[in-house]
């Protein structure tokens, strides 16, 4: 049966907009390296960062009705998070469809499928991270479902799941976890200003995080002299 | 045998220009979904632009000699299309082929393999889709054809049709067809000219295009409640 | 094993410094179409050319560990190239790693695996190819060996063999033939200088390599016509 | 925080056994078009067919430890199911493992990443499906989870899913709905069995289905003749 | 406009029966290397070998219903060959389709997407040549047409071409050709049995084709030593 | 300079066969997890297992011209290793070289390329490992070099090296560690020979291998309970 569910629990918007501040690979990290969606998944233009809460669509390949329908879902500080049930690189996404969702304040796309008019959306600011590029049309003839559990990028996307998305790809937080992990994210982001400096100035990562005694340990050996040859 | 067809038929050259205000998806949706070449030909950067008339090579897999002997059939505002005959990576064109094209008034490249030089084409303004970019050299030892069909990118190319390329990807008119596609083109940008407007106030493409009772009809469930955890 | 060779021999920095006059795609013709690792080797910004001694770093999949250990080994003038011992597609590197090795004049990373923090990387201008974009964070477990020989994008590379990368890919000069081949580039380039300005004054290559008589032995047939439809 | 949970709710013993007589292309359909693990999930030998309860396992990439904590966690008649974090082609899994799998009665190995033995594992008769065959060892260095949700070959699966496997492929059917499933499929096997016998007498899909009207309705054109040359 | 084109021209069914004698390997060679789809069509089983006339069809990613159509226009020494206008891995085809097929002596198809119920076709014996296993479903509500030109595998193939196929791919002989293609098959079969009787003999190839002198005016060097280490 | 070193040392023919009494995997971890060629290469029929001494090929991109120069530098017992400087799916061989190879004894082909004919290899007992099936022919204009190491499937091979090849893909042994390794590989064997017989008794790896305070030290957690829902 395809749904359509007209509520989504979102994290709050303060803890959203604080998430915003930090990038893909630190909050990965901060949330013990997981949420991250894979590297197939490319941003249209370089320099986009978004912070957003996840309204889903699963849809069938080559067919892009049901993103017509998710847009009247979405709300201010949303973002749409796209999913075929089976492979497709068609065009499912335009710059008429971003005109709509930007409408509504939606932040952007994430879609794991082609989109097109990446002049016209990247001329509008409006962000796409997708797995390809093509301008290959879709039709609008077979249902699917919004704001339901979708496997994106080969990660699982719950709806109201904040989506963390940069230069580095896109990160999932999961909602009820969304707090903890921009604790997490502050204290690490924190603690790598430090060691920043400290490298900056010279210092190696092996005095710094104290890893010559682990190294000998496990056996690494140092030869005072080049490969033999 | 392999043969030189040193005449080809082009189309209009105003059809060319009428064609080139509009991008690979509108031309692409206006000619009922064909033409497109696959999404593995991309742009070795962004914004170009270009509309003309194909001349077409096919040569052997890492041998760039017919791209010489093409050249010579070039004539201002027209395509190079290049597709190999077995899969090849290989870097076949660079800025001195480039420079060659440029003095014949050519308009870019289409190639089914690997580019080179890619900064000095930038540079040049010489917008190259390809591939991949790759410096691998390429021999001149055997023999192909010039303006015979060829498949480029998993589409038909014949010589003489309309090449549409923009940050897409590349778009293939049949001459015949070039100047119903010109007109269904202008036809299908007012349209969406108006439909972009309603969009931007708001409007809903459910409404618009008056989707909801063929969504209903096909069964699609609305629950005002979210997902069951 | 896993060993340490604190030792490499260096190509002379002025030859070094020579060979970064020259491009990718050059410097390839120049030592006989050799050398150049995959093009799945790409830059995470366009516009770098860089040249230096290569600092080498066989380590495991998804373990970052040895590039810690790599770090000391580096010095001015430095490339440091790192291949997983299987495939891997992981976030091996970002900017903390990056700072350390600016700190040490090393000019740049070869890595045949992922990268993160390309946005804070580019803002630093540190240039990085890499096979993919990917914020996964990896582990510090398991050593590997530096300054042994790697398979680094299907091509090999030895400690102190120079690295040139540029938006074309990668190319490897061997430390031994490294004067000779900018010998090669030096006389490559001035050729070319030549035939460009003939080919910008409308000149074919047909005429200028003197190719007629050769695509004429081999049994090319010119058609004054069309193809048939 | 990495847990095993040593307790899953397994589908009725009766269902899987009736879900086991169908393949993994009925039951997909019998269950809406959904379930279905991706295609790069290939078996390493033709014939086999197990259904049985999912154990799940998630752990690093290239690092197979957890397998071994995996294994004691099996029962008679359960699926182990193994998906990296990252992506992996390394050969996580060969004979011994399986050797103390089938001790268990373990029914199948379903991995996204590599597998090795596969000599051995067919003569064993103990059926894998997986990404690829790769000897590639792995370490035992980072701890995962066992139990708990997975993302493998791009679908969901929970611990206690029926998992169906053949040569066509994986299907996941969630432990709730493993009932009305094998109702559905026993019912669509029926239908089936009956337009199987119509369409080997030579009756016309067109005409069992009904579907020329839809097709006239839609606009399809017979033109009797062939496609002018 | 979507067509079915109820008549083809088929090549005479004794130059397809002698065609039918040899592999796609020979066929290809004996007109010239051309002709051969991509390699990414693989045989779902092995030892298969057909030879029969294209009845094409071009229909949407993941929508099948145009194979119902088309299964109306084959008769007996047929084979189907089906590509959908963009990418799809969905399975499209399976036992039911087969028995229609094998009911009107159709003796073979292949297919630029997935194919399921492998095992059901290989005891079958009804021969797939396809990109991939895949169980997925698909729907049946856009249409296409038939006996169209269709790219395949990244190769041309008009209705009425012949097919040949067997476990090194697909070649496609275009129909007016298939009487020439067949005389140069028996000519080039003819000219390697000898060759193999020598081979076999322990003649060498270098020998046999008289390399030797064309080998040394290219420059090659025998250095009767190994490699220096 | 292409160059045919007409000498290799070879190891040990006993040490081969000792060699050859062992699987890729078991002499892959012998080494130290070193050695193995990647997982493209592909066997072209299931259960071949040999082992031999490697003759080495690098040749252009389809171009097999250096193949028959090869041939002639094989001897009983040696195994083919060919490696084209850039990427290439042709079919550079076939089953005329085959009977070549095998007049003169040697055991296998290794490529990093296409073949064709595997219908009449899989009949002649002559086993390939492969990128790829493919039945494109190539050409024969290009010179290439014999015995000098080579990158084949990411992996480095020198002539002489001993090649090891069955169902799980290729391992590369140097020359002279071959002893060492056939050790080590037979040390290993007999180790693993009693663990499979304590783990088809049902004993788990966990306490054979003594690894449950090693988990418990990382700080894996069990929950006797299923996860929550």
């Amino acid at each position: 049966m395809h749904v359509v569910y007209t509520e989504i629990r979102r994290a709050d918007a303060e803890v959203v907009k604080g998430l915003s501040r930090y990038g893909v690979a630190t909050i990965h990290e901060a949330q013990g390296r997981t949420g991250l969606l894979g590297p197939t998944l490319r941003p249209i233009y370089p320099g986009a960062h978004i912070a957003g809460s996840a309204v889903t669509v699963s849809l069938p390949p080559a067919d892009n009705w049901m993103i017509h329908v998710a847009v009247e879902q979405c709300q201010a500080g949303d973002v749409l998070v796209v999913a075929p049930t089976s492979y497709s690189d068609a065009g499912y996404f335009g710059e008429l469809l971003a005109s709509s969702l930007v409408a509504r304040g939606v932040r952007g796309l994430i879609i794991d499928a082609g989109v097109r008019d990446v002049h016209e959306l990247t001329d509008m600011g409006f962000p796409v991270w997708s797995k390809t590029i093509h301008a290959q049309g879709t039709v609008k003839e077979t249902l699917g479902s919004v704001n339901v559990p979708v496997v994106c990028g080969a990660g699982l996307v719950n709806p109201g799941d904040v989506v963390i998305a940069d230069d580095d790809g896109v990160c999932i937080v999961p909602r009820l976890e969304a707090r903890a992990v921009l604790t997490a994210s502050e204290a690490r982001e924190a603690k790598e200003a430090a060691t920043r400096q400290r490298l900056q100035n010279g210092e190696l990562g092996l005095d710094i995080y104290d890893m010559r005694d682990k190294l000998a340990k496990r056996g690494l050996v140092y030869r005072a002299q080049s490969l033999p040859e």
